[in-house]
């Protein structure tokens, strides 16, 4: 059969650009050995065209002019890899304007402008594909769109952040602190000099908004997930959580109930030791996702990284190539906003178990309190942990895990529990998440 | 968007029958919100038209009369969940040739007929649809297909016979012997009232033919592959080897090498405590990919039962509706017999690390004798366990792990072990594979 030539046109030539440069020129006899497309980077475009890089371009083609990519007729797809919101929305609405499809792995443009920038790519006729976008090599999008496409998705559990899973790996396992375990993976590169993103659970999010969005079917926006970073998690508590049989992960959970109510939320979770998802260490990624006649699916692999994120945009230009993008991306029919809007869950109504340290004064009748203004929130008390010693200022923690309960009512029993004199410092509370597992 | 009515034929209304009819009938209407085909039943075939089944048909549509199918004009999609390979292929050729194209669950089939069917469908401008042949639910081809298809695929290790799965598990949590283990999984209904096929490790090696076929882009047949089943498995063997780190998995591995020698195995396996098969328990499946660019991946889930495998049989039906499947399948090129056979590595070549327990009496010298042997066939051990306590006729149990070597070398060294007249009984031979891990 003869091949087809498929120009590509890259905008970006960082980390992730470079993989997507080196996977088409020195894979493209396999790949069109594999499926027919002979792909050809016609174009790099960078801001930088000086810097090395570890691939070697065709002579000529790196440009700081984006034009050169536009205006170029013969190249039907652009790939945006420069990230951030501004400038990229800029270049894939262009590429749009001027005939191309888009391949992307811009988590934070899609999240935050995706209904507006689908919509311009279905009124010029052309696709987006962002299979690279969430979880880097893991094939989740093509997994819930396709694979899972006779499924109702329920719920789905996800490990989507490697810097934030690697730091809180090495919080338990090498017993650090948050501050030591964030500069080791920053040397390491497992973090960026600026690394809010990742431990404020905003890239999370972000990841989380557009997985909702297709598993769901509904027009997410970012103001509908309630999240909370890895910041201010201790040591401690790693350590109390691990003797009640928990390990803490940041996940990205979405959950659709029997009336269409949709919840989404990241933040710190204390998950069942034997659970898969707490198996899954360091930078990798996982994401479980419960389908009503597929049960419980498990994704895992390297969320990121130049090579893995580069098979998932290479993986997305064939895709695109051979047509199949097009098709699916013809068929992505998100419930407008008006009526998602009602249906999405405020996380005051969370229902959750919660993991509560106080640190409190080592004297009689302290338990009793904490108890009581507990009970006179209807939260039960599930197990309770308190070890002798001291903590600063004479004080010792009090772990209380608790039955499941609304978070409005941790909220104001914890309000309460300030305003005791026995208390010293800030209440930690984080939630306890019971991922269900299917079993035989 | 106007929906587009797609009619499908199905043949075959057992389990996984009643299970896709369900689905089609039952989710019409989210399928078409999410992909805008409208999905209709037209025709069920089946020898038994009487039994109950938990689904309920459109009024007329089941019969036992092949032909009001084929001859349906207005059948796009022909649907094939008879099993078995002879009556099987006859319905798949004749879908094929009346212009439908064909889903199938059918592994056996596949693995013995694959290429002639693919033949036959390029032949007639059709196409075959098979996710749903391999691990059920698991959306493991088009994630070889499509999600890695940027990567050159260098090694599978799959868990992807649920009935031996469940059996190892059982045999190794309760501490049952094989006939026990069997035994329930008949009751629970994980195992079928024969289970040659599963406990033979053939089930396994059908889906490693097509998984391989399409991961390495080799012609492959069922000679390929080696196989070894879990019948001879004890439960002592399970406990020394848990006593050395390893836990014992049904494998089907396929591995290529650097110079694209391919080689293929079924067989019971020692791996590694913490490696992430290790922890697949009970009826899942899993499988663990390696490729060039994405590195390690892992799908895990249920790969059998009635809603799982529909779920993955009517995924098929709307990607083969929406023309992707046929895309896909056109550009399936499988290196041919001729290029592929001499690239069949033999086992005798395989080079593993070996777990060899040897009932020996219990007196002086024994050990000296049997590592002696081992030495003379230059094979290096790596760990010895022996319990006190007698076995039968006064023996005493010798474990024994090796380093790498040659399968030829064992088995020449178990040939003179046996000669031996210290020893009683055969001695127990299994491979323990060192699975690679990714890390950070």
């Amino acid at each position: 059969m003869a091949e087809k030539q498929i120009k590509v046109g890259l905008v970006g030539f960082g980390t992730v650009g470079s993989g997507v440069a080196k996977l088409i020129t020195e894979e493209a006899d396999s790949i069109a050995a594999k499926t027919g497309l002979r792909l050809e980077l016609a174009r790099v475009v960078d801001i930088d065209t000086q810097s090395a890089r570890p691939v070697k371009l065709p002579d000529g083609i790196l440009t700081d002019d984006l034009n050169k990519l536009l205006d170029d007729d013969t190249i039907q797809i652009g790939v945006e890899l420069v990230g951030g919101t501004d400038a990229a929305k800029e270049i894939q609405l262009k590429m749009l304007q001027t005939g191309k499809d888009v391949v992307t792995a811009n988590k934070a443009l899609l999240a935050e402008y995706g209904n507006e920038l689908y919509q311009a790519a279905q009124q010029n006729g052309r696709c987006i594909a962002f299979e690279a976008s969430c979880a880097g090599g893991l094939p989740i999008i093509s997994g819930i769109r396709t694979g899972l496409s006779a499924n109702e998705i329920r719920a789905m559990y996800g490990i989507v952040n490697g810097t934030c899973n690697y730091i809180l790996s090495n919080m338990t396992s090498k017993d650090e602190e948050f501050a030591d375990a964030l500069a080791a993976a920053q040397q390491k590169g497992y973090a960026e000099a600026d690394p809010a993103l990742d431990i404020n659970g905003d890239d999370s999010a972000h990841k989380l908004a557009i997985l909702a969005s297709i598993a769901f079917g509904y027009e997410i926006t970012l103001d509908d997930i309630f999240v909370e970073g890895i910041k201010a998690i201790s040591k401690d508590d790693i350590h109390y959580g691990g003797e009640m049989g928990y390990v803490l992960k940041l996940l990205a959970i979405g959950q659709k109930d029997k009336n269409n109510r949709v919840s989404l939320r990241v933040h710190p979770s204390f998950i069942a030791r034997d659970n898969s998802l707490a198996r899954v260490d360091g930078s990798f990624n996982a994401i479980t996702i419960f389908g009503s006649a597929v049960g419980q699916v498990m994704y895992y692999g390297r969320g990121a990284g130049m090579m893995p994120t580069a098979s998932a945009v290479v993986a997305d230009i064939i895709d695109v190539a051979l047509g199949n993008s097009a098709t699916t991306f013809r068929h992505l029919h998100l419930k407008p906003r008006n009526e998602t809007a009602p249906l999405i869950d405020k996380i005051g109504n969370l229902i959750s178990r919660f993991y509560i340290r106080v640190m409190c004064k080592d004297q009689p009748g302290v338990l009793a309190q904490i108890a009581k203004i507990l009970g006179d929130h209807q939260i039960s008390i599930s197990g309770t942990l308190q070890h002798e010693g001291a903590g600063p200022e004479n004080t010792v923690p009090v772990v209380i895990a608790t039955h499941l309960t609304q978070q409005k009512n941790i909220s104001a029993a914890i309000k309460q529990i300030k305003t005791l004199d026995v208390i010293g410092g800030e209440p930690v509370c984080i939630r306890i998440v019971d991922i269900p597992e299917d079993k035989d």
